[in-house]
């Protein structure tokens, strides 16, 4: 059965299980001390045009958000994000379980409004009471987001202003960077993300590895002992180098781009095609994900045939549903499931 | 200069420092195995008519959400309030600091409406990823509430109703018990509270004690190892008998109810003229909080006589402000602040 | 019956007392705001010596234990502290609650020795997998320790020495800080603990308040937004007035040491006593707590006619038991245990 | 250069290396729902004899343990380990973090004694104050142990009695359980785990897998909601099938165990050599680590051949140092090992 599920329904990229295959002919040692992290934080170093970059690999993004925004954000704060954020809806209550409170702004097809931000701080130190309240102590947006759209490198640097006016990093999830940076109508590069965000990660799970997400500090700006709290947080791999010999391979010959661009190929093909049959989308987002408004027949009879995902109900007779490409979607899967719509 | 600032500005009802002082001619075990806690447990069982009650007595407000929240929540899940709930604004995440998120609904004046609750666990258990997501865990509102109303009878059943449909204990805050339960209008009960509640406080620091609130089990369903749970959290009092001697005077005659009642007496008279001057109260609401919308030259001017509590912002040009009347406020004073309006 | 069970069996110092009492003539604002509870700070920093030291009241001993260390210690540490300190023992967990492990030295006599300190830091730094235990972050004792023996003045540099060599605060927990510094022989006034320790607190439940605590930070360190971290973890009192005026009165014309003292004398009597009467004192300790062991039949005949407390088993046929006396303790009372011994 | 540094320095053993190769030709849902992991979970419970068994993939071993123990331990209690034990020292307080302590029994030669378990809980229960301690809620151990010993049947039955007795679960942490099951006088088999344990984990990462360790709930005691509660702990892998290729691999034709069987033979040649070249064993162990307490000189010259661990320092002149064989040893190496020595 064809399956527009997810972009997390195969094991790697090819060239990314070769490199892991090849590096089992050696030894490496523990905790990613090895040469070959090594030399993979050193091509993303370049890749992002940050000399300076701490780079560190964690196995999962629930995983990631959690460590980073639990190390980064002070013990009196929160981290701010849109209510429709991952951290907010889909982790579990993985960052009260750190004891941070998450603060929630509306947002505007997935994103963050830097207006609003600004207008949240300052009601919150305008408060009488602020010092009864959770702190805004840190910013959190995902780029792609929630509905795949993307922020542009102005929006960007918008939330970047605000949020280092009320001291506070800002941290961008990527798990789905790469879909975001090749997106058609994308003006944001790994060299502009990596100037604005104090924090962010690279997604490897959704884009090619199988598993793993390239963390960033990019203003010399690592939480101290970092290794020790990753560690604490149960999120520390003993094989550090199956990390390190997936993202050299990602970040060789710009492998993560060119794979992260076919998924939004397949995309831009597929919204034609829905636009075209007169499909509703629910949002306009250039990215591998396309969320559309369908009634309950068409999801019955799409559902012999493809697996697509759920996303919420719309109303009692609409449903979001998620079609969702991935580096690995091939042009005839997309021509099946176009016939099919 | 007068005040109107809050309900906890006085040290204690007279008849409760009494009780104090008279307590210091004996001897007590500590931690809260004396015979005056145990008496006062016995007068509040009866006040309760729930014989089988178990009751304990912590500190402070914020505490004691915590301490009874973060006990009766599984760890997997959350506490749902509504957005202006206290937890969820004034505890500078005392809840998320013991691991759990705070589900909000809107609120209707303060107040949680039970068939939101249902649409809002419905929809939870309705979503194919809601074990990615917290679990609603508990339902936490409070009688009175932020803005001063009350729940009837009616309204707290069914809360309870759905709550127990969803297998969450229902939690009632009463930090302002003793105001809710003497306002003009209200149809609840002690003994109502006692048989609709899983679990709910009695609030003695706004009411007539130096400090004090009396947690009520009422279907035996004490968490586990309570009290190392609450030494645990950092609020087991060593000087037990201090709360005991507290609440057995405020449970002695029905003081606790005739110090509240005098409280909403107070405020049904400032309410009566700040409508006759034409004044707009914020909320329609029966208790000891009265809350105005003032533009600033009222404020301003108001402000030279009396101390009154900032509440937020409701435009560029006006504020929401709070009278808090209390046990302890006087005739005389009613009158010098309604003169002054 | 007579009673020498603990130091916090009765409601308060009368003239403690009577300042709440009289603390009842006013309004005060919330949460520590009031000018009675600034008025004691002043009184603190004076006894101090201290100018700049930054006074905050709590409730009771574990709650001050668990915010102090919690706010003190980096995430990625651990408190240090002796095997048999309250926060390793007799907190039920409120430490690793917090998220802290507690480290622990071997203790003599209940002291922590400050070679031993080194060794362990030492030790720690020279592990080769250091990077995956937990840091010593901070440093806690308390004066007088839990066996009621105290630090000199050069065992307490010493520590602070050692502490601050690895970067560690030095936290003094003075539950009974009163009996410590007015113990017979002590070398230690509050403007050397000042001096010495980063952190401590000046116990108020055990000697003389209803309750209340202390927290002096001496080194321009407070932790960020400490009023809201506080709040956080359940421990901010709404009437902060009436820790105010208990401490005010405590710290007017020496009465915390005078009443302390009081306890050592009573205690120094009881001491002679016992070692007259060939009974085997546990610790030689100079402080209010006298620790014995003794067999079943003392224990049964004495229970008769005087509460003492159970310390723990010394053997199959002994227990160690503890006669506690307070700033309430009279010459009667001693008499009357002496002539049951 | 040689390295017998530890058991994790290679990808995978090539049978599981293949399965992971092989199961990228197919599309898999998510989070572990898919027919590959299902499979690998009825080939573990079919090993186990436990055809009841709940099986569960994590990534790695300080994970694990976090997940388990904070989901099986009450808020009120502990888990109970040797001092040696990896929570209490190597795990950079992961336990602690997640709110519980860490109560330490002594260990011989990395084993905890039935009988101290049970004094413990013991004097524990007939302590006054035990409401004011943290409760013992579970036992760890692990299969084989820090030092590399193993327990009998005898002997881990011994624990589970007197664990049950104090009503809690019995732990067995098996990052190493291939090891300890095949080694030489071993007399467990993997049944007589799974119905001795309450619940036990067969580590991956260290016998053959990239990484992953399947939890073993054996007596229908997966704590409620354990997805949510994985996700909420940060431990949730998307890609769930690559941990069922790998654990369906290893589980056929008894991979796990054959490999397991070659690290112990390796070891056993290594001993025998050491033994006959008259160094120093500092621990009897069956299994694949070797612990052997050498001079600098010693460490010095083998340092510049062969990578070995460290462990500790044994004293001013002498360390302890681990030597370490796996699935991946070569008998080449081992004789390079030898000749070495």
């Amino acid at each position: 059965m064809l399956s527009f599920e997810n972009d997390y329904s195969r094991v790697a990229h090819p060239a990314v299980l070769d490199a892991v295959v090849r590096a089992n002919e050696h030894l490496y040692s523990g905790y990613g001390s090895d040469e070959l992290t090594a030399q993979a934080k050193d091509k993303i170093r370049e890749a992002c045009d940050c000399p300076d970059a701490d780079v560190w690999f964690l196995v999962g993004g629930t995983q990631t958000n959690q460590v980073v925004i639990d190390t980064i954000t002070p013990a009196y704060a929160g981290v701010v994000t849109v209510t429709s954020g991952h951290p907010n809806v889909h982790e579990a209550g993985a960052i009260e379980f750190s004891g941070h409170k998450v603060l929630t702004l509306p947002h505007h097809n997935g994103k963050m409004d830097a207006n609003e931000l600004d207008e949240f701080c300052k009601t919150f130190y305008a408060d009488g009471n602020y010092e009864h309240m959770v702190f805004p102590g840190c910013v959190y947006v995902s780029q792609s987001t929630e509905y795949g759209t993307i922020y542009t490198k102005a929006e960007l640097e918008a939330l970047a202003k605000v949020a280092h006016q009320y001291d506070m990093p800002l941290f961008v999830d990527g798990a789905r960077l790469g879909y975001a940076l090749t997106a058609t109508g994308s003006d944001l590069t790994l060299p502009d993300l990596a100037r604005i965000a104090d924090v962010f990660y690279i997604g490897g799970t959704k884009v090619g590895a199988l598993f793993g997400e390239a963390v960033v500090f990019t203003k010399h700006n690592t939480p101290k002992h970092f290794l020790t709290q990753i560690k604490q947080h149960g999120a520390l791999l003993a094989k550090g180098f199956v990390l390190g010999a997936q993202f050299d391979a990602l970040f060789t010959d710009d492998l993560y781009f060119n794979i992260a661009r076919n998924a939004n190929i397949a995309a831009d093909r597929i919204r034609e095609a829905l636009k075209s049959k007169g499909y509703q989308l629910t949002f306009e987002a250039p990215t591998n994900q396309i969320f559309v408004t369908l009634d309950q027949p068409t999801i019955d009879r799409l559902a012999q045939h493809v697996k697509l995902g759920f996303t919420e109900k719309a109303d009692d007779t609409h449903t979001v549903m998620r079609i969702c490409t991935s580096w690995a979607t091939t042009d005839e899967e997309v021509n099946q499931l176009i016939e099919l719509l």
